[in-house]
């Protein structure tokens, strides 16, 4: 009998020297596997953002395209320097303002990216000053860099609709208000932790957060500036000035194309198979939609198909699919863009009739697909739509989200460009914009040794 | 002895209730580690594939750059809508033709993506409509997107072959057609569980499938258009026409080298280490191998390293590589790379001996090297290929492939062709191409204010 | 007690069971693991090196920019086949020379990647040639790819040095002896075990390795070359050449930016989360507080925010980051960069008063920020900076290997240069200089069709 209680606390022993082997293997292969976790959705995170990064080309090359050769080094410039000073001003106040915990109008921590962070931790076992980023997995750094790229896109949308005649100077200034305190004001109300989060409203990568912002901001920057000299007549109607490099363009168009690549799916902050994959899906198609239908729309109203239409009518599915990408169905996408497409080629006309002049088209791409897009999603959200049975209960919360992004910036913004403006002055000298704000700002050409036409040289 | 028993018992259910415990936290973590696989997979797969969207930019940059000013704006213009039609062709009926279950010739199911699917399962797991991509692990919509992006390039293969001589609305009708019905059929041959799969042909990422498609397709439509005018003199010599802008052609040989880098190790579909470390250096060998032979042809038989020469060299290499990345040496890479860079010199002063006008090379890169890639496989595979003692089967199933591709392809490509030129017409009118087609088709120039010699203005 | 004692002997026997059913399945996941980290490690790894890859891109269009139209075609030319022969030289003799075993000096296996390797085995576990890489878990053609495209980046750094005289033939042949013997022995003494990395000399990613060996042979070359016919005036005083292509370089800095995610964060060479998201930032940073400092700097010294020095201003923070990046804070990064943008200004005025004829600032970006990236890390390293507390022997260290690269590279470079300059000769006539190298060296014109100013068509 002791011999086979011998035999079994024998197997009992080898049996709990197994079982704790293998739970220190387990250990750390669960470990590693919660690593891998981190690695996976920082890589993602990453690479995406270097992908919106990338829409800075994209911006000044469809910029610089869509202008005259006399102040192409000009818009050149703004967009480059642009980002870098948005980076120094989100790093240094932006972020904090944004994301850091504070009241449900703005965040009050975090300047220079200070404060308690445990990220990667997340959720319940985060602890640190950047609550509202608890959801997503990623080091801190790489939570910023996604976010940082984001805010430089807001001020760069600016630039077009001031383009080819504001002071470099007053631009930079009021990228840095931009990119420090609008930006991420508004930011906060919706990603945040601020009111508008808290009201259900529902952006999912910025087509409100960012392009109507930007948006808004140009608009207000358009009004301020007036229109270039020569572009409207005394009877009210309207001149056309060409754009002096569509190959520029079109690159930058498809430029910016990759970079939503980055921008939607990227969103997600996290290497979420399933939210990806549809994502990246469904901002394609919306593009493409948008692309068929400003060609479509253009060719009847204006008889043939503009590219630079088609252009802005790919952009113009690219905002609009923006905020509920997450959410759709592929129809429901295409149907977005469709919208998105006719719209652009209406809102293009509809300012030119306004007299309010946006030399590239920024703010019927940005801000009114932007409102449509918002607003879209409460109509074709799979979740909560209008269409899908859901009612209208978030269509209207979404209004809500689009009037308090237009109260919002419109002060703001106006406040900004009137300072600067009182200040240093908004606009070059006639002389200057006659002559090219290139020599006058800058004191290079884009295009020595390549002739330009006197038309060009001019006004014209 | 009682006591004894209980001491044991009470070991016993420990041990099972931390054998339990751990088999809890083991399936987590093997559960886990199952959706990190996932996770890695879609990630590469979407990654590649914004890649190869982005040759998008890559054509339209090369094409527009190789042909004439005035007509830089419609081929920018065919580049960014050919794609927005090929995803919506593609994702109406495309993709079931190609992918879905069906017979040994098409797909006959998965119009608008719809029908059984329970992908990211894979192998037998797998349920669904599209049994022919049960190979990979990854999400349905991924697989769509990666496939949709191959799809667009195709189509714009052709454009650079009828570029400066075709109309709009003619173009975007075959481009239609070909993502929606050419493409998917071969396609299903090839890639979809069709006849020739079955056979053992191998065309890794579509040397045949994508760029002989296309390449064929562009042949057909050269012989249809008929050269420019003032291409070729009534003694039945060539003149240049001068590519117009250089720098833009070399940008977009870069993109779509970059591009190449998803094209090709992307389809595996899978973050398969081994493979895509493998597939990438091969695709990056083949392309310098090919860039330094056409370097060398071009400066023996033209007595100077012609630019254009160089870059079509770099893609013939890019296109030969494509259906054997998989398989061959980095020494194979080479080999086949110096051929292909030499065979696009040959191919460009064959066709227009033969009085064929392609004005960016397409057919010699995409026709010629798309064949003798698929080709090259039978030869230098490391494990079906002649030159490694495995006999010629393989390379003559190969020819069975190129050989059913260029029946297929040549046939509904004339057909549809001839079905275009019949309604609607092929080629705009002589005083517009004269013009450019800038002024006729889209009412902009690509340049305005950059004066232009008064020979490319007119004809020349 | 019989019965008891089965019951047991039957618990224990089931508990062996499920053990070693759990056994195997652990071994499973734990395998799958390590297969998912060397998947994700690899993926990062191809991608990065993609974005590095992309670089050529940016070299080819901001150095053509930034010189004139007639020269544009030659220096486009020379940026795509001077990737390709690094790539031919790498594989054959270069990546042996760097990093197969050997002495202190030189490596001495892995022609045309031979020899035994067993990657991705690492640290101890790894046997093979190539020890000096066994501190990444990836594919050897993994790192071969990744370090491929770093040493086509320190050829193409002197392609702008010497732009717009130098003849097509001589710089081919210049950059084979560049990737296949002086970048890669020089990259032995750092990254190869050799004597430079026994001292504890720290670049992390080749502010010295690529970017000063670059800087230095250039340096060599354009001093071997001369200055270009019209630069310099008999009074000493200097002219300057404008650029002809503003959009095309600010693109190329554009898409250099995008690359050097590639550059920076990839050299970790594995998805290690906290390093890479670190690295991006700090990088990032680095660049945005260079295009600041060069854009105030310029301002002031010059009288206006030049554009060209904008951009070198933001090249100037990258490659001065690169050194650093992986163990400076945020601020230390803005602080490199800063200086960096300031540094890349008084360059540019002190190569010019030195007569050394430089077209597109490369020495001022590469070989001056070079020497002050490497340098700070001596200053701003977190562990081992002097102003960090741990005293001036990083900085001494720093200081040996920036000297003994100078010297290396000055001697092997200049040797190089006068050889090529004594047998095949170096520079184009002064005719074909005066009519531009495009037609001269390659009958082709980059503009055909676009007007040039009779000035830029001449030597200006």
């Amino acid at each position: 009998m002791m011999k086979k209680y011998d035999v079994i606390i024998g197997l009992v022993l080898v049996l709990m020297l197994a079982v704790s082997a293998q739970a220190q293997t387990l250990e750390q292969t669960s470990q590693q596997t919660a690593e891998l976790r981190i690695a996976a959705d920082t890589v993602w995170t990453l690479i995406t953002a270097m992908l919106v990064f990338f829409m800075n080309a994209g911006f000044a090359t469809l910029e610089s395209g869509l202008c005259r050769a006399k102040n192409a080094v000009n818009i050149l410039a703004k967009n480059l320097i642009v980002f870098a000073i948005s980076s120094l001003a989100f790093w240094i106040v932006g972020f904090g303002f944004m994301f850091a915990d504070g009241n449900s109008l703005i965040g009050l921590h975090g300047w220079f990216l200070s404060g308690a962070d445990n990220s990667p931790a997340k959720a319940e076992v985060y602890s640190g000053v950047f609550s509202s980023l608890n959801w997503t997995g990623v080091p801190l750094l790489a939570k910023f860099f996604f976010q940082l790229v984001f805010a430089g896109t807001a001020a760069t949308i600016v630039s077009g609709a001031v383009a080819e005649r504001i002071k470099f100077i007053s631009f930079i200034v009021f990228s840095y208000l931009m990119v420090g305190v609008i930006y991420p004001v508004f930011g906060h109300w919706a990603w945040g932790g601020g009111w508008l989060s808290q009201l259900g409203f529902h952006d999912f990568a910025g087509s409100t957060v960012v392009h109507s912002v930007g948006g808004w901001a140009a608009l207000m920057g358009a009004i301020f500036l007036g229109p270039r000299i020569g572009k409207y007549n005394r009877d009210g109607t309207a001149n056309a000035i060409p754009a002096h490099n569509m190959g520029l363009a079109t690159l930058g168009t498809f430029i910016l194309w990759v970079g939503w690549f980055g921008f939607n799916p990227g969103s997600t902050m996290a290497a979420d198979w399933a939210a990806i994959a549809k994502i990246t899906v469904n901002t394609n198609m919306a593009a493409c939609a948008g692309a068929f239908s400003a060609t479509v729309v253009a060719w009847m109203v204006l008889g043939k198909p503009d590219l630079s239409m088609i252009l802005n009518g790919t952009l113009a599915g690219l905002v609009a699919i923006t905020a509920s990408c997450d959410d759709v169905t592929v129809m429901g996408s295409v149907a977005i863009g469709i919208v998105a497409g006719a719209l652009v080629v209406a809102g293009v006309l509809f300012f030119d009739r306004r007299h309010v002049d946006d030399p590239v088209g920024a703010l019927s791409v940005h801000l009114i697909n932007g409102v449509w897009g918002t607003f879209a999603y409460g109509l074709f959200s799979t979740s909560n739509g209008l269409f899908y049975g859901a009612g209208a209960k978030q269509a209207l919360t979404q209004v809500i989200g689009i009037l308090g992004c237009g109260a919002l910036v419109v002060v703001i913004s106006s406040l900004s460009w009137w300072l600067i403006k009182a200040t240093i002055g908004l606009r070059v000298t006639e002389a200057e914009e006659m002559d090219g704000l290139d020599i006058g700002e800058h004191g290079i050409e884009a295009y020595h040794g390549l002739a330009q036409t006197s038309e060009s040289a001019a006004g014209g």
